[in-house]
């Protein structure tokens, strides 16, 4: 079984990554690109019986810090 | 508009960045975590006229080191 995890930087946190990502994209003459977030997927491969409720506890002790950072789970 | 662009190291190269996140996982009690894979997500904000051809060019000009990495493009 799979799961994967998005971590995002939450709004209204700062992106600099991703405001530098922008600024070369532009430099590189790429129009229309009016904003650029940054953040981390994580895969991972579960064995039987890990349920969603086991990955969001992975999510709020280690993979996220929930201070700036939001996470989304995706199972299956 | 709206496209996210994921980007995870190809199959067969070494994943330090997983690995130690598997590591940790373990450490702290989590059991049934078998294997970690940690990418990239970056989310762009589009102006209209801007393709999924457009982003993909991106991708392989800037985004994505395709040597080592793949990347997979989902607009809207």
């Amino acid at each position: 079984m799979k799961a994967r995890v998005h971590v995002m930087l939450k709004t209204g946190v700062l992106d600099p990554q991703g405001e530098a990502v922008r600024h070369a994209l532009g430099a590189m003459g790429f129009e229309g690109v009016t904003g650029v977030r940054q953040g981390k997927v994580i895969e991972l491969d579960l064995a039987e019986g890990v349920t969603e409720a086991d990955v969001r506890e992975m999510c709020e002790k280690l993979l996220a810090n929930t201070v700036i950072e939001s996470y989304t789970v995706d199972m299956g």
